[in-house]
């Protein structure tokens, strides 16, 4: 990597720095250095709670028109950010019927159904149990949509429901074992406090295998359109399970048939029947640099940079095309390569200034490859709305111009 | 650990929840839920770059009094702080002469002295280098004062200079290859753009050992206060020398004996020499919860969280103490651990209700131990400003008030 390094630099350093127009250049050692007007004055003192620079306007947005006022979903900005991290203020949120305004001193959580001891539990009960902190990524079933792409796509737009945080909170496993599950127990009713109540049935196992009471997100409290004071997090599976504004679990032997996995969140397959619980999130990647709206700014050095996730476990590798899938090449994985976490992979590229097409196709500890789109269709048709974790392109112009080619 | 999260749960279940006027109770199953106000009424739409809840007012605020206008620190809220990450609206700053409004279109890196190609750089021909993505902490040396100390601190008060983060830019040893670094080259000076124009000198060998030309912090851009749009990043080493703002790198053949690195940031010794260039962050650990300015709800169980780090790799084992010193046991070191980066400890604690003392004692894989203040002192004398990290206690009186006892 190092040489590769060096190559580049080399080549951007002898290329497009000292053409193109580019302001960087050779500099003139000895020449008095140019001393900027905020230089010559007292700078300002820092805010309480920080906010970004004044010329740093990332923002979430909505992706599609809300169907009705208070159900919409915001999509996180990723060509604009770097690491594997999202800053709570751009963390991508679904809600469906508004986001609501939790006491949390007056919110409770209870735990009751199936089990020998019923709870009702305080923020500050749930604050003394024993936590624990992991670093997971959280992504919407229905991120990146079947049909409709558009060439005018960002990564926003095709990407933008699945962010990633440090989550803390207490193991739900630590709580299941003390109320006590009784025989028969195999799936559980998550309750929201929102105004739809929103509820989903989770599997025992799911619950079992590292899901988090979480109260915190990337060191702070959770953000109110993360599920303040308290939401499920479940790593891996679609993000719909974890159920935001926590107000109850209730232990059965069966699901429960919720309006979210009955009506919406199953998958229409090709004969018109539907898959219910298709939890988890399989191995899927996107390059985020460059992508749709981004513009190259000459040929020569560029480092393709993307993310990969799979809800399996970890990433073991990307493969990266520049030229459609003819041939591929395997992306550094910057780490550390987590489980249920973003992975960011990098490439260095070089471009000779002609038309290109990106392609990203991720791999998980499991073996399971990103399928191409023709794959996914051959198996799920088109009529399904969730789980699309195709390999997804992006073309590049003569003119260096990104846009969204299938 | 499992064994142990049911005693102990059992204990807070049986115990403080059903006493002592705790909220927390058995549920009646059965009887209806209670349906909250916030449930009743449907909910907001979140705004682009979202804020923490109106209720959660963590703030930093300056530690001292400034000195002069534009002169101060502002200290990271740990106490009400989870896992290791700090949100970047939280996390510590340090500046000598405000904060300066740097327009990223106008700044300009200058790599110039004992160098083959000497290159002024443009933030987009940062952006398009090579980058890499680490998480690292960053301490202020004069974290934590060596006298002073108050019952009444809060870790805020006392730890409050150390903060975490991901952090995304260029590696210095990538830049240093490519303009080509002349025999003889031994150390860099390193310049900011505020009204300072605050210098220190890096080793050649600390340059090369991870820093990074960092452009982004915890996936967004920089924020103004922590160097907005490019700061050098030194892990593991004091934070003065990751200067912000950063605007030039000077390659020379010794120190450049900055007033930063004469009269400010060198270690007074009992025998009145100053140590100069002491710029590794030792092992260190403090416990932020419970923590000064805290009250424990009552006897039962509480967990005992805090924070370890070291500036030469690893933390490998924190030990706790609650009696003053007598008994240690380990605490649970929650993963990933990673290196120069900050380690979350966690220990189960029953506190009995009566007096108690708390301490923790970080230890790192060099086989490095932190040391009692006693045998810091021993070597260090208390004329030194700098580099306490000394073991820190927390006394717990039979009321359940947490205040600072050395």
């Amino acid at each position: 990597m190092r040489s590769e390094n060096r190559r580049a630099f080399l080549r951007l350093a002898g290329g497009t720095l000292a053409g193109a127009g580019a302001t960087g250049a050779l500099a003139r050692d000895g020449a008095p250095l140019d001393v900027p007007a905020w230089t010559r004055e007292q700078g300002v003192n820092a805010p309480g709670y920080g906010r970004p620079a004044p010329g740093e306007t990332l923002a979430r947005y909505p992706r599609l028109p809300p169907a009705f006022p208070g159900a919409t979903s915001t999509v996180t900005p990723l060509q604009g950010l770097h690491g594997i991290l999202t800053p709570n203020g751009l963390h991508f949120e679904r809600h469906h019927a508004g986001i609501p305004a939790v006491d949390p001193d007056r919110h409770r959580l209870v735990v009751h159904g199936l089990v020998e001891r019923p709870l009702v539990l305080t923020m500050d009960d749930l604050l003394r149990l024993p936590a624990v902190s992991r670093l997971h990524f959280l992504e919407c079933s229905g991120n990146t949509p079947w049909v409709g792409a558009k060439a005018g796509w960002t990564v926003q737009d095709s990407h933008g429901l699945i962010s990633c945080a440090e989550w803390t909170g207490v193991e739900l496993a630590t709580l299941l074992a003390e109320v006590g599950v009784k025989p028969g127990a195999a799936w559980i009713l998550a309750e929201g406090a929102d105004a739809c109540a929103m509820s989903r049935s989770i599997p025992l196992d799911a619950a079992l295998d590292g899901a988090i009471l979480a109260y915190a997100q990337n060191g702070e409290r959770l953000r109110p359109e993360q599920g303040y004071p308290l939401r499920l997090f479940l790593p891996g599976l679609e993000g719909n399970l974890s159920i935001k504004w926590l107000r109850r679990l209730k232990v059965g032997d069966r699901p429960f048939q919720t309006r979210e996995e009955t009506s919406k969140y199953t998958d229409l397959m090709p004969d018109g029947t539907a898959r219910q619980f298709t939890f988890v999130m399989e191995a899927k990647s996107v390059i985020t640099s460059p992508s749709g709206g981004q513009a190259l700014r000459g040929p020569g050095f560029h480092e393709i940079r993307g993310l990969a996730w799979t809800g399996r476990g970890r990433i073991v590798g990307v493969d990266v095309s520049t030229d459609g899938g003819a041939r591929w090449e395997p992306a550094r994985l910057e780490g550390p390569v987590l489980p249920r976490c973003l992975t960011r992979f990098r490439l260095p590229w070089r471009w000779e200034g002609g038309p290109a097409k990106l392609l990203s196709r991720a791999r998980d500890e499991t073996g399971y490859v990103q399928p191409s789109r023709e794959a996914l269709v051959a198996v799920r048709g088109t009529r399904s709305y969730y789980h699309n974790n195709a390999v997804f392109g992006w073309s590049v112009a003569a003119d260096g111009a990104v846009r969204h080619a299938a």
